[in-house]
């Protein structure tokens, strides 16, 4: 099948992103000159509007991924002899867990295996139970199962027991509401190519500022310490090191895009529609979501993998790009899965148009509905 | 002055890139799908190719500035219980040490201040000294003062004192000839937006590959670990993290641009042309070159600030950018100085157009002319 125009991207990042977004990088910075450092003090000002810490915390990007970002916060946020609990419920909080192997710090793993949500309760005994708990690093949506996970229970927790709170916001901040003002966080972590609708090449941190005071000769990296990264940027209104200067106009045109669209509320309607048409869809085929619907994001969604002995990953994957869609390999480590993402330049005609795609693919691989095994 | 187009990048990078380089990223790709990855392997290949380096290297890119690609590579190739020379004239090089700072990990700096070239006897005589140094590293163009320093000859005592060689040819990589037949080197990094005129967003390095083979566990980070970006990317074909894909794509139009301008020989007598123009028109006005001919590169050059009592660097500056040209502060400790990049999509009419401004902006702030104190 001749392929008409490039796939859309139905992943968690990088995402199908604007036109407009994508000419904004029609242009060379200079990134000494004051006309790029304006660029990024008005980023760094929207993203905190969006959280309503303006007041309360600085925002510091870092060039790189979004696990760039994750890393610096973990490194500079935590003392040296701190020690984190760290809740894992997917590939991101696991990663959490091994960026802390490397950086030689303690931390004890909540693990709740591939898709479970980490309970207050047993949050609250394990706090309990170890004073020593500086720290604790949660998911707010982890992308392996697509679960959103009970982030204001575990911040009133970690408050109330008088830890400090540092959430891998990733794949949800710009599209779900996040109140500094209410939600009590000293690091908060997202990248530009996911809710906010960027490229990738850049992710930041949202930090309050009398912890970050305070973390001078924690990082156990140059690139990566934000401390130095803040400070250094406080100064002079430059990045230390080479921004993709590209990568950051095209950010600062995707916040303005945000905004048109009506910033997080007009976001999350728009990815929460896309959901809904794409879960009823999907049932309506007979294919089953992992989780209950109290645990589904408007991010992404995974679906059990048919159990018809004709399915097979890769063909589907590659019929279904043919039709002009990008669809997302399953991360379980126990069942056999695939994901279909809701964000990025969606509307609920592409949702459509990808249920229409797989309903072509199965009737083409001999498969007469979704149902797992 | 009204501004009649975006200016000129005059400076070590980001740089003024071809229209083609950036209407590449026009594109939104998935960074698990096989097109992107095919992307990926071909810049690798490439980049072998250019530094004759298939047989023995292999090219591991890098998410973020071309500094944590620096890092990446002190941190992978240092085993824990080496020990760094690290030769100095410049920041670059001063870098280089306080990355090793951070990481905790042995080093002995030969620092020759802002501009002196490290000699080859003094080199050896350190080696000759320390038999518990395992590495030197060394920069290659340091564009502080935009020296080029003596890398065959510093190359060549590292091999025949059976120590390795770490070079950051960030800024000369692409126009300066690197051939690993020849130049015996562990690893050598740079980033995509410099010579190879790229976009801002990723690093790479060239690594020896029996030398990266001992390398697992050095790191001490999991994004900065080029032995685990190596080893998955060969495995899946993939970045471990999100890639900066409009940037990648930018990078392989960039490269194919590069080649069909002649490769690095083609683009070294571009830059050196551009450079000899500059150099004449900047004398003619008066103006000293920092350093003596030698020891100019066709990447950048330092000029010592006029002496005049009118002059003052941020009115030069924000006029020579009125006329459409943005050229470098200087970054020496002692002496009062500026700095005009060579490199980019710039050409002879660029050279003598940034003279002119040069010429009319002296005029204009009442200095005749560019004599030092």
């Amino acid at each position: 099948m001749h392929q008409l125009r490039e796939p859309y991207l139905l992943t968690p990042g990088p995402l199908t992103t604007s036109l407009a977004t994508k000419s904004a990088m029609l242009r060379d910075w200079g990134s000494w000159d004051s006309d790029f450092n304006q660029l990024t003090a008005a980023i760094c000002r929207r993203l905190l509007t969006v959280a309503h810490a303006e007041a309360s915390h600085v925002c510091v990007p870092l060039q790189g991924s979004g696990t760039y970002a994750v890393e610096a916060a973990l490194a500079t946020l935590l003392p040296r002899d701190g020690k984190a609990l760290v809740l894992m419920n997917g590939a991101y909080g696991q990663r959490m867990a091994r960026i802390l192997e490397y950086l030689g710090r303690n931390f004890m793993p909540l693990d709740m295996g591939d898709y479970l949500p980490p309970l207050p309760d047993q949050v609250e005994a394990m706090l309990d139970a170890d004073p020593g708990i500086t720290h604790v690093a949660v998911v707010h949506c982890e992308t392996s199962s697509g679960i959103l996970n009970p982030l204001e229970a575990i911040a009133e927790i970690t408050q109330r027991q008088g830890r400090r709170l540092l959430v891998d916001a990733m794949s949800a901040f710009g599209a779900l509401p996040i109140d500094a003002r209410e939600l009590p966080f000293d690091g908060l972590v997202a990248s530009a190519n996911k809710c906010f609708e960027g490229v990738p090449g850049f992710g930041f941190a949202l930090l309050r500022r009398d912890a970050l005071e305070q973390c001078q000769g924690n990082s156990h990296s140059l690139s990566l310490d934000l401390y130095d990264q803040w400070t250094a940027m406080e100064r002079s209104g430059q990045w230390r090191f080479t921004p993709p200067t590209h990568v950051v106009a095209a950010f600062a045109s995707a916040l303005e895009q945000h905004e048109a669209e009506g910033g997080v509320a007009g976001r999350l309607a728009r990815y929460a529609r896309n959901k809904e048409v794409l879960v009823e869809g999907m049932r309506a085929m007979g294919f089953h979501t992992l989780l209950a619907d109290r645990w589904l994001s408007p991010i992404i969604v995974t679906f059990h993998a048919p159990g018809h002995l004709h399915f097979d990953f890769n063909l589907f994957y590659r019929l279904i790009k043919q039709r002009g869609f990008i669809i997302y390999p399953g991360k379980l480590t126990e069942v056999d899965s695939f994901r279909i993402g809701c964000i990025g330049q969606l509307f609920e005609e592409q949702m459509r148009g990808v249920l229409t795609a797989i309903r072509a693919v199965l009737d083409e691989m001999g498969i007469p509905d979704g149902s797992p095994r």
